[in-house]
């Protein structure tokens, strides 16, 4: 499969184009792929919603929206390219007479048709059918759904089934932006090019993974939404399972979309389920309560609310077990929460123990040696190994050192590609691997149910922690149970 | 085993007072040791020597050796205890009597005797006669023998016979200088306390091991000795040899002294021998010519001596195969050399290609993960991996990047410890780990020998090469028959 290095020709239809999503994140990637000239020429940008704006005001939100979320001065030559791409149509999605109208504008000869939906999944049936009824769901149409895909596997089938109503799996792009994080990508590159990795991939060498996600921040202004939600499904259910499925998969024939997604479900559907029977040993919920961040005083998640009565969980640890030849006897340690001590995310893959210790004299038992995937902040990888500490005193005194490689440093870039960036370019590019395929999406929410399940049928509340902590106890003490401990959070913050 | 961090009490007798070795290697390390305050306050040093001196002139003499071998000024107070120490004696080996003399100057009851024999060798059996008959032989007395032991098997027989018939061997300390070397003795930590590496020391993922030890010096003054042995004599028969055991070994049941030696001998014996009948496919001799090192002019091999016919190599590649389960198919590589482009010293495991590339866009062929331990300049190792090149360009366009691990920087040591320091304090604390047993020297002499032999037996001269290159073109040829190239010289010089 060629991988050209441009776009081809869209027309991009931006729904909610005045959107958080698309001032925060789309608008700014699109001026970095401008920039490097990976945009084509003929490529155009149509804003839809609900304004009557003209194509002047639209440009004049976009100037805004990248002066504020772009993290450099907005280039004026650069920006008179991007804004000749610019259009604006004011769209009701209940309208089918303005789907048609908005066909009209749209060159479905010389551009391929990309309709992202930046937009909540209510509108996501009007705007199929009104795209079905103006036939720009023709191949090689693309459709991009952003998440959440649902709140459980349910109404995840519902939306499923309405976008396959009116465009064939190979058109529809679900985005999940961890795909697009140049450390996940990386995953990939390193397991499957590395024979030092390879060699080990399994539960011959591998003692435990833990994927650690922690914020910082509290759940900000979107309470009312993730009230319903909660950290597993908004977390868990998509992100730390992506990048659970990265790590697990079994190497792929080819490197192309879909044996790269075949591996990926095959871990998804191994996972072995938590139900009533095992969710207190193997899950622990929490909630954060006011304390300190950075030496700020935070509020607790009740107090930011309107309902007192809230047993949402703002913090997960899970204990996954995939039942599989590669993974058997090997835990894969989940834990993601909200206002943590600092905001990072990495991945640590524990090697087994040494089996027999020729070096009690320096340590009782030997730290075991791990790799360390940073996501962030710091995007990089380190072994740790155990060397002799140099000199006389004693012969075989060891210490804990790491191989480090920065990826800012080894590959002086000053500018990680967002994820964004990226996933919009393979969207352009027509290329599916970094978006989510409608089976893996429904096994995740298949074992996320379960467990959503068996926590509503249980009595207990999420148990509280203070902001600024690493979630509650219990979280601490599941590892213990099962003699291990959470990786040390790194000093960078 | 316990260790104890101080030696013991002793007397040390040094053969060979006012040679080259004790000079440059052992009182400067005396001096390294009292600074640190590792020797026993009640020892002693004793030169011995054919020297009207009395213990002023010795002190006057130690105290200018240290003046210009060691790398700092000389303490004041650290001068004044050492010099406390000292003590000299004038004795010919031929004599008895002298010996007898010696004995009464030692006290036996509180301290231990330690001859150290840094003296050539064709005076060993003299002097071993001479301290049996004084009776300074009885245990717990401690003999140190320097290289060269013999200049091939039967010789090598002939001096441990000697020792052997006065000493018994657990009193028997066989320098091996690499052994003392701070990245040397860190193998056996690396190697056991790691098991990322220990899961993998093997044919399973190995590929092939690499050990060069490059001097850029050539022989300086000692033509006519070395015209004599050779590189093969002088530097694998010994060092290399040594260092590959310690790379190849199987874990012992424990670091106790015989354990490892053990362990070490096993591998020297299974070294697949080399005759005629393949000297010259796993072998390469070469002589230097005239060349430019560093930008200076130097001369050849031949024009430095007195035999312009000489067929004596000053540089040696072998590839080795080791005839056991974990090693078969797994050549390891020697290579050293005088006048070679720069100094360095280095170990590389380089392992097994992975066994499918899925990523033909980027490489043809996959450059392979390799370990790299760095005995000197600049004392570390680094793991080579392939990552993705960050940005968005292609997808999985690979790079090989380096994990590093600086052990002067990690370990914040300005000074690493001398060689010849460990080995002295060993010595005094009475433990023969770092020291070569019997049977390690013979299984050595037995492998080297036939080589040599072989190349007796051929017409062919060693090929010369240019001084400042990295040896004969066949010794890259050597490498390129097996597909495989000799690894780049690191940068630092």
């Amino acid at each position: 499969m060629a991988i050209s290095a441009i776009a081809q020709a869209c027309d991009l239809v931006i729904f909610g184009a005045k959107g958080a999503l698309a001032r925060h994140k789309l608008l700014p990637s699109l001026y970095q792929l401008e920039k490097v000239g990976l945009l084509h020429p003929d490529t155009r940008i149509i804003g839809v919603g609900r304004a009557e704006w003209d194509v002047l005001e639209y440009a004049k939100f976009v100037r805004k929206s990248l002066e504020i979320f772009t993290k450099e001065p907005v280039d004026k030559k650069l920006w008179e390219i991007l804004r000749s791409r610019l259009d604006f149509f004011n769209l009701d999605v209940n309208e089918t007479q303005h789907f048609k109208q908005l066909s009209e504008k749209i060159d479905k000869h010389t551009r391929i048709t990309i309709c992202y939906l930046a937009i909540p999944p209510y509108t996501f049936s009007s705007i199929f059918k009104g795209l079905g009824e103006a036939r720009l769901n023709c191949k090689p149409s693309r459709v991009v759904m952003e998440k959440p895909l649902g709140s459980n596997l349910r109404s995840s089938e519902v939306i499923n089934n309405q976008v396959a109503e009116y465009f064939n799996e190979s058109q529809v792009y679900r985005i999940d932006h961890y795909l697009g994080k140049e450390m996940v990508l990386n995953l990939l590159s390193l397991r499957f090019s590395n024979s030092l990795f390879s060699a080990n991939w399994n539960n011959q060498t591998i003692d435990h993974v833990q994927i650690t996600v922690a914020e910082a921040m509290g759940v900000e202004g979107r309470w009312s939404y993730f009230d319903k939600a909660g950290q597993m499904r908004d977390m868990v259910q998509n992100h730390l399972l992506q990048i659970l499925s990265m790590i697990a998969m079994s190497p792929p024939s080819t490197l192309t979309t879909n044996c790269v997604r075949d591996e990926k479900v095959k871990v998804l559907r191994s996972l072995r389920p938590i139900n009533h029977s095992n969710v207190r040993d193997t899950t622990v919920r929490g909630q954060y309560t006011a304390g300190f961040i950075g030496g700020k005083k935070v509020s607790g998640y009740l107090e930011e609310g309107d309902n007192n009565n809230s047993r949402t969980e703002t913090f997960v640890s899970i204990r996954v077990d995939i039942d599989n030849w590669r993974w058997a006897g090997v835990p894969f340690y989940l834990r993601t929460g909200k206002r943590l001590q600092k905001k990072y995310s990495e991945i640590v893959v524990y090697f087994k123990k040494i089996p027999l210790n020729l070096f009690q004299e320096s340590f009782q038992e030997l730290p075991q040696n791990k790799l360390t995937i940073r996501l962030q902040p710091n995007e990089g990888m380190e072994v740790q190994i155990l060397n002799k500490v140099p000199g006389l005193s004693h012969k075989h005194r060891l210490q804990a050192t790491k191989l480090d490689l920065s990826f800012i440093d080894v590959f002086n870039q000053k500018h990680i590609v967002d994820a964004y960036e990226r996933l919009l370019l393979e969207i352009m590019r027509g290329i599916q691997s970094l978006f989510v395929r409608r089976d893996e999406v429904e096994a995740a929410w298949k074992w996320v149910d379960s467990i959503l399940e068996a926590w509503e049928a249980d009595n207990e509340a999420p148990q509280p922690y203070q902001a600024g902590t690493w979630g509650p106890v219990s979280s601490i003490e599941m590892m213990t149970r099962d003699g291990r401990a959470w990786n040390e959070a790194p000093e960078v913050s």
